[in-house]
């Protein structure tokens, strides 16, 4: 299909260089790639004229921006929302997350994930990075729902067997799909996977070509643990196996030297930095400014429902913005833009996109965008709107949702979906994990 | 008129002791009281037939509970929201704050609370505590949109001889008004009000019988100052001078020492809480969890759009939650129930309400509650309502808002708001503030 956005705020989140970061104007799409980003009426209307059978939407006073993206969740996770909070984390470990999880079945964790897919779509989440179990199973569900996904098959050394042909399955119903879903080897973290079985999982992604991401350095007892077992920090632990690539997503890095930073930087690793999960589990805060200022792949992500308890990307990156800025007593710290940056263009490249391929809008990416509604009273007036969506955008201010040139959400509803069976489907569920031996 | 919410899911925050927090069943409201909690179809049935013209709302799938206050904000500032982020204290206040607010009219305050309250009204905030210039101008404001709320006159050694007539007028037209305004005495701070001008204004306050509020250790800055100049803490100053009474509301309370903390709750001070201001303006971390061990009566509040910049305080609630498990290293720090009840029944009495009398739903109590949908997706499934609430609840699942008795918000709107025109008034105003000389 062929859209026009029309009269809109345009904000592409390319490098504006000295320029504004908006204009005022038209975005185009044909097919899943952006086709025109423009000011001028008159490309408008040859593009009208081009593709005679376009839809057009009039967006006066709404801005169109590329889609957000989580680059760390656990979606399959969602029917524990809420399950246990405010204890301490062996307690919600054993007595909950863990024996919840035994009891849930693949269809349960795709119905989880699709609760979680549908939360984040109509947040304006166009791309996530997930990490659970079953992911073969939910491959489906992504492709369903429309979204775009790097569904990362979590595993341990107890599951090992059982997850790497999960990891074959799954390679091969994302390649029979429509090319938005990707597989990526997701070792648990570097104190719950055997340096071998850390190697193997590496050897398994280079097979297939695919991405791989784990939980770095997220609280001090991981840090304590490698070190006693390996006389190394999580991150020198990793490099010293060759999981520390361009291809890695490292979620967290919490806990990291100097040291640490700068290879972080040089590999090229992606950082998923999880604020409202590292504050709530009361992990720890990440070093993002110094991350940034080396140099490396800083993104933002929801991180699961257990930890959080939502999957809104704008509250989480605000909330980096806020840390950085309370952590470093610095109030220049981690900028608006830079923030959004973390949330779009940036995230776009941990999930393996070539720079300027996604996560942004000029003409050739793809077609990954949202549509915001400016006319709510906390995003007025506009003094700056960047300030204004990063402070106080909301979730429920996104109104449509474009994914590989497809409208998933539109007047904030997602075609074809019947939430209030799916409420009905997520409760009984809940009710039969909860209650089972 | 006469209410009763049906099939609800009924959070009163009263003390459930060991008992449920929940109950499902009906809520009445005659007049501008609270006059029926039950779960008996019984005493809904019985409640009907009394009140034969009353209007009944059904309510499942949704939840009834107080209404949201915040203790701390100046919403006569929202034309300044986003007006200049991301840039140290000084330039932000010399170069933008301070000349942007010598060139606002009354009619222009007016104009940019209006904004504010219509965004907390919709946020299912019902009352509110402001702190700001020309409140005799916004006693009107407060009154047509049917919010309650205490309006704090601000002043300075440079201002008081403005102010305090200000402060008798606005007594004067809230007098004459619904009762929901109450009028209250503001020096800026112990740091830019001398402390001849601090006692004045008790006086002032005391002949009225008006409640005061001022803004404390809010920075180190202040706190070097304040040391420097009467060689005491902020908090000390203040007690030796007889400002901290029950009636007081301290804004922030970030840097006190263990002998301040103890002052506060023995003083019986409100301790308003702004947690995202003071994250994204550097200020520091108030120690939330000393305060409550302590007894003081904390709540929580938005500050102003200056610097947060929006009026959410389901937002602003959750930080307070996360700020305190991050920075006290405990996952088990103000916990959710906490949270929320620092957000309505703490803040009821901060605004100089009796225990019980605002802020929990219970029968004799005045009738400000709102009603939440819980048919969206970050809400379920539904482990923990409460959990759910503060870690996921948005300002947009707020439906229905009632303050005194009267529905002020219904399906997410304003009877009688024109919300395009507000918009246009304010885009006007804020082009002419940003142009004038």
């Amino acid at each position: 299909m062929t859209l026009l956005f029309s009269n809109a705020t345009v904000l592409p989140m390319t490098d504006p260089g000295n320029g504004p970061r908006t204009l005022t104007g038209w975005v185009g799409v044909v097919g899943n790639r952006v086709a025109l980003v423009t000011a001028s009426a008159d490309d408008a209307a040859a593009f009208r004229a081009a593709h005679p059978d376009l839809r057009e939407l009039d967006c006066r006073g709404k801005l169109v921006m590329p889609g957000l993206v989580n680059t760390h969740c656990h979606a399959g996770m969602t029917l524990q929302r809420s399950y246990a909070d405010d204890i301490p984390l062996m307690t919600w470990l054993n007595d909950y997350i863990w024996p919840f999880e035994s009891r849930q079945t693949p269809d349960e964790v795709a119905l989880g994930m699709t609760l979680g897919i549908v939360e984040m779509l109509l947040g304006g989440v166009t791309s996530f990075v997930d990490m659970y179990y079953f992911q073969d199973r939910c491959v489906e569900v992504a492709e369903r729902l429309g979204i775009r996904a790097v569904l990362g098959c979590n595993y341990f050394d107890t599951n090992i067997g059982e997850v790497f042909p999960q990891v074959e399955r799954a390679v091969g119903l994302a390649a029979a799909g429509s090319g938005r879903v990707r597989i990526a080897v997701a070792p648990h973290s570097p104190y719950t996977v055997s340096p071998e079985n850390l190697v193997r999982g590496k050897e398994l992604a280079d097979r297939f070509g695919l991405g791989m991401m784990t939980h770095i350095a997220e609280t001090r007892d991981e840090i304590r643990i490698v070190r006693e077992r390996y006389g190394r920090t999580p991150v020198e632990h990793l490099d010293s196996l060759g999981l520390l690539t361009p291809h890695t997503i490292g979620a967290h890095c919490v806990h990291v030297t100097e040291s640490d930073i700068e290879t972080l930087a040089a590999r090229g690793v992606t950082v998923s930095h999880n604020p409202q999960s590292n504050m709530k589990i009361s992990s720890g805060v990440a070093p993002v400014e110094a991350l940034r200022r080396a140099g490396a792949l800083v993104t933002v992500a929801t991180d699961g429902t257990c930890s959080n308890n939502d999957l809104d990307l704008w509250e989480e990156l605000r909330t980096a913005a806020f840390l950085q800025k309370s952590a470093t007593g610095d109030p220049t710290a981690l900028p608006a833009w830079e923030a959004l940056r973390m949330a779009t263009a940036n995230g776009a490249r941990a999930m393996g996109y070539g720079d300027g391929e996604l996560g942004v809008l000029r003409e050739g990416a793809l077609a990954d965008l949202i549509v915001v509604d400016l006319q709510k009273p906390h995003l007025q007036p506009i003094h700056d709107v960047v300030s204004n969506l990063v402070y106080c955008g909301k979730a429920a201010d996104v109104e449509t949702v474009v994914v590989d040139g497809r409208i998933v959400v539109e007047g904030r509803r997602i075609e074809g979906l019947d939430l209030p069976d799916l409420y009905a489907r997520v409760s009984e569920a809940v009710r039969r994990i909860t209650t089972a031996g």
